[in-house]
């Protein structure tokens, strides 16, 4: 453990098509060649309750689910994630890098689905042990570089539609406002240079 | 429709065992017998993302659920409800016989699970169309005759011990503070005593 790192719980979100799986897995070596041990998750996911909520989450034939229940079942596998990994693993000293977290919510069901990014931040904030990490990287790219990127077949959330997505984009662009520790990162450019600023960012934290 | 009837949205709500179902099926046939259309769900399910959910709620295999990952997905399953069906349903006249709400929420895992009665009501006020209905029956057993009345194999829930239960109890007894509409009935007496004091509750309405 590492005293002089203040900021050891970290997210990386952006739209899907940004790059951060890609950028979590190089942080996450970055942070370790440098002493500090670090751990990696995904969001929603990674508990057994957990994959189990993702699984409902994105199944296509659930096409007629509501905002806000996508906002609980997105926050319940959050909460068994807390639960069971990140508190735990904060508490030891541990560096955890989340891909997605709430800032997630705030931009797809919040602003993209008009839920109201306020009424996710007031759940989270009832349901959460902590809802805000030390920084929020967004890894920010247009919607036609985005789905340039995904050459696969899309899930529910993905297969929303252009317009749904500008607004994902949109949703986290607004992030600053809500929190001070967010980062926005020009993901357009090649992962390498996009790696380089983001430890720019967290290098002086070393 | 029957104007007559203000209390369209009922629940019927009480410890394991305290013989909601029963009492909602009678009631129902009684309310279809003054004419008017009724219709019964039980809460979590009903639905195909609300019985998934229920599944994951209720399986023996996850114990390390958290109190605040179970609140997130009862209101989950409750809000995909009430977009499917409560909402068209008391729209267009029906009267809704609800087996559970968020009135169970407030007893097991806000006063039993010590998450807190307060914050169970307000991520249901940030979540929900409509948090109470018009008059939810607390059908009260003591925990001795609830066990009694369970002879089955037992879910994640009812497996929570007698102590869990006690508190069960005495959440749903303080109901009654936070939600006026709220009817004590004793439901240690036989079943037709029972329904017939929820009928005379219910009658004036008529």
């Amino acid at each position: 453990m590492n005293d002089r790192f203040n900021g050891k719980f970290i997210v990386l979100d952006g739209p899907d098509g940004c790059g951060k799986s890609t950028q979590t897995r190089m942080l996450s070596e970055w942070i370790s060649r440098q002493g500090i041990e670090a751990v990696s998750y995904r969001d929603p996911g990674t508990t057994v309750v957990g994959e189990k909520i993702r699984t409902i989450l994105l199944d296509p034939a659930h096409e007629g689910m509501g905002d806000n229940v996508e906002v609980l079942l997105y926050m319940a596998a959050r909460a068994q994630l807390w639960k069971e990994r990140i508190g735990p693993d904060l508490a030891s000293g541990k560096c955890v890098l989340m891909d997605r977290w709430v800032s997630s919510t705030c931009a797809y069901q919040g602003w993209a689905g008009g839920f109201g990014i306020e009424k996710v931040i007031k759940i989270a904030n009832d349901a959460l042990e902590r809802v805000w990490p030390d920084v929020i990287f967004v890894l920010d790219v247009d919607t036609a570089t985005a789905a340039q990127r995904m050459q696969r077949d899309l899930d529910r959330m993905e297969q929303k539609g252009q317009a749904y997505h500008g607004r994902v984009r949109e949703g986290f662009l607004r992030l600053p406002q809500y929190f001070a520790g967010t980062r926005i990162v020009d993901a357009r450019r090649g992962v390498e240079q996009v790696q380089e600023e983001i430890r720019k960012i967290l290098n002086p934290k070393l």
